[in-house]
């Protein structure tokens, strides 16, 4: 529920990792320039069926247009193959320096997406100290739920206890968390050598709070949903002096969950955690497909590509895991 | 009062940048295997002396061991070269692997100390979650502050508010700072993109904590001395998947200061912050030596070394500073 396919030779090089194994993606609109019309939208999901190749038949992307004022009519333009609205804040993400910077002057658009039944999905971050910004953007979150009260709002890849315990209090307040937010703390980004790799924005929390995100995904809590936020950067853009914010996942992500979710007993929550949920609060109805995760050990690669374009480190790179997608 | 100059190549590369303008510097024994005993102490005294080559008549090196299980004799056999031992907690940062398991089992050694006057440098982190490791840790130096009360403790590079706080509750402790660490915080580390050569251990902490420091640098403390923990590692164990901890900040380190003394209206406490507090707390009488620092904007260099040996990126590289020491 919260993919980033970017475009040209990286798009190419990324797609099938997500478009084999699953029915649909919500693919985030944060390019340069950023998705802002109902022609962008169209033309860059045509591109995106086009790089899922021999997997476009059974592959739903969900598009989304980044947030901005739209009217009723561009909205209604875009309908056919929209998803929903992405708001980012102003600068505080990859390739967010067109997002917004009065939420408060924004009511016209949220409103007319609650009538037209647009869900709004928000990057929760403030421009304050890195370990805050998710806490402090909370109350925005509050304000955003209690104004509109028919309006589907998904706090994006969220990170902290905090943002479980808000989800509860409005009904109109969902969520995602990626995979590697219920697993990483900034001590594995930064605690012995630094890891670029696992350097994404929001920058991961404390142990409690993995531990309370943890316990939600494991618990298929109904109102969260998994986000991969799996986000590829070019090696050279990760490990350099300036690394890029992002966690390439998609080519682990269902077998290194199946893995979590095995340890701690909680397969059976699986589906519901990864698709069930989501199909359920948005209405969604995906290709009818099925994979199967097997027991079965391999080891990850320690690069994608292949020297003709874009070289990118996956998560987990070089590691042994236990699980596996059938072939 | 606290510098990493490594040895061979490195050794080479980066001891001019310390032994030109400073009259002395307390260096770190954490090479591969660790200082730990009189003779490895006078033979890397020995090729310091000579890396330092013409500054060496003016260039004095404060020689620690490594904290192990010490005896009498084999302190007494170090001390004609001798200034302190420092302890690293086991596993806590570059090259501690030799460091010691548990503090308390130290207590002998820490008597002698006290009994010989040897002060003990300590670098006080636990290996618990990254932010909370050196608050974790004050409590050992409340405990050795009060149990061996003619020890001289030096709480090495704090970067936490708790730890200014602490300065002032015990007589026979003291602390280091680096000059990163009044700047810098965990935004500059990982707010933005991520940047390696701001990466250190202990990690920069959050803007309250960096305001306590500099408040009390600034106001020249009298019980906390400069330390600029200048650690070089060569740019590819920086800029790379896995990147080591330590910022190279020698090359830059009076001209920085000088730019954030007078910025703050306080050059008059610059000395006595960067030497003279040292000075009188460790009974210190470095070589005569005294330098100009001319406010003259320079383009800090963005590499250090010629390729024939490591190459080192500097603390600020390819930021214009406003002072200069005078050639």
């Amino acid at each position: 529920m919260h993919l980033h396919l970017r475009d040209g030779d990286m798009l190419r090089l990324v797609c099938a990792d997500s478009a084999g194994p699953f029915a649909g993606a919500v693919i985030m609109p944060n390019l340069v320039p950023p998705v802002t019309s109902a022609e962008v939208l169209t033309a860059y999901r045509a591109r995106i069926l086009e790089a899922a190749g021999p997997h476009a038949a059974a592959f739903q992307p969900l598009m989304t247009l980044f947030f901005q004022h739209y009217t009723e009519a561009q909205l209604a333009a875009a309908l056919p193959d929209l998803f929903a609205v992405k708001l980012y804040p102003h600068g505080v993400t990859t390739n967010s320096e067109s997002g917004i910077h009065s939420i408060s002057a924004a009511d016209p658009t949220f409103r007319l997406m609650e009538e037209m039944g647009i869900p709004l999905l928000v990057h929760g971050e403030t421009t304050g100290f890195v370990l805050d910004r998710e806490t402090e953007f909370l109350s925005v979150y509050e304000t955003l739920a209690t104004r509109f009260p028919r309006l589907r709002i998904v706090m994006e890849h969220i990170t902290t206890a905090a943002a479980v315990t808000l989800l509860d209090r409005f009904e109109n307040l969902h969520a995602t968390v990626t995979a590697h937010h219920l697993i990483i703390t900034l001590d594995d980004v930064a605690g012995g050598m630094l890891q670029p790799h696992l350097f994404c924005k929001p920058i991961a929390k404390r142990p409690s709070d993995r531990d309370a995100l943890l316990a939600a995904a494991l618990a298929a809590h109904p109102k969260l949903m998994m986000g991969s936020d799996s986000a590829p950067h070019p090696r050279e853009a990760k490990e350099c002096c300036g690394c890029a914010a992002g966690v390439y996942s998609a080519p682990v992500l269902l077998p290194r969950l199946a893995q979590l979710f095995a340890d701690h007993g909680a397969l059976d929550h699986l589906q519901a955690f990864i698709s069930g949920n989501a199909c359920r609060i948005h209405g969604l109805n995906p290709p009818d497909k099925s994979i199967t995760l097997v027991r079965e050990s391999w080891t990850v690669p320690t690069r994608c590509g292949d020297g003709s374009g874009p070289t990118v480190v996956p998560w987990e790179a070089g590691s042994e895991l236990e699980w596996r997608v059938k072939a």
